[in-house]
């Protein structure tokens, strides 16, 4: 009867393999380094990863991630009666921030419309969402969602919850990647840069 | 300026981005799955990480993974007094039990022989090899180490140091892997493979 590693082994290798992109193989070695090599730390992983599950919680008005009731961002007063953002993630927040364009507020809406799995406009923070806005009086909406199927579906159900309310509403532009050539943009991606093009050298 | 995620989160992406193969992207998509996803077990994972690291440790013989002082190998009263194999790590025990060819003990040297690291026949568990030979009069001494050079460098000279002790001393053939074409295979393992011939038909 061939042998295996003894249970605690094991035990950790399954649990190590339930993360995202780790298959057997990855999970096993990932295991042997924090039992095996001299710079792994496995006291500080454990902790690190006791700590943020014990103290990351739902920021309460945007979504993002925050260890008390609000996050850092809607914490900042300078940001208040500016710009919303909406968003579908609470991950899409933070590579809006790091462009450096945009100093207002977000609003991650936890995910888009998908009839087929069943998440409708109350499985969505949308109620919270146009509750803020009342209390708020944000000085424009912008809907950065994504720009596939679903994420065009969710903007034109929003686009028309929102623009009753009279703030004015726009979407973040569709059209060429930085970076990208003209040869590697699909179809969509080339209607759309051409619909919304800008007038130059203004 | 922009926000970040919140400390014990950075903290955690940190971490797990000391894993093997993890770099930056996936230590953060891992960090957020722990965080968010709904099949997410960060609880067991700490449990887990932080069972093994303390309850395992190498067995005092062989140097196998163990959760007492004795690996269940080693505890197997069936395999004492029979074939001795010896491999450079611990992990190399489990590939060697899993092909079922070998129902006999092992000694794992914890490395080989690496003069540029500094790695010398003191720094290999090589003193408790000839001990363990001495106390338990294995029938055959099976050098498994790897076929690079420095496995074949160590494997000499512990052929110089265990050929006086009179046990029938033997390596494991070097040769075409299972399934590998002959138009795959490199010169080396070719010149192995016609030198280790052995007599057809028999």
């Amino acid at each position: 009867m061939p042998l295996d590693y003894p249970p605690p082994f094991t035990q950790l290798t399954r649990e190590l393999r339930r993360l995202p992109g780790l298959g057997p193989r990855s999970a096993e070695r990932c295991a042997l380094w924090l039992l095996g090599h001299k710079d792994a730390r496995p006291a500080q992983l454990a902790e690190a990863i006791s700590r943020a599950a014990s103290e990351i919680q739902p920021c309460q008005k945007c979504g993002f991630f925050a260890t008390g009731p609000l996050c850092e961002i809607c914490s900042h007063t300078d940001r208040q009666g500016r710009e919303l953002c909406i968003v579908e993630q609470p991950t899409d927040i933070l590579p809006l921030e790091r462009s450096g364009a945009f100093g207002g507020l977000y609003h991650s809406l936890g995910g888009r419309l998908a009839p087929l799995d069943h998440i409708g406009p109350s499985q969505l923070r949308i109620a919270s969402l146009i509750e803020r806005i009342r209390e708020e009086h944000p000085t424009e909406l912008i809907l950065a969602l994504s720009a596939d199927v679903e994420g065009e579906a969710t903007t034109n159900y929003l686009v028309e919850i929102l623009h009753p309310l009279g703030i004015p509403l726009t979407r973040i532009a569709h059209g060429l990647p930085a970076g990208g050539g003209l040869e590697h943009a699909d179809q969509l991606t080339l209607q759309r840069a051409l619909t919304g093009r800008r007038p130059a050298g203004s």
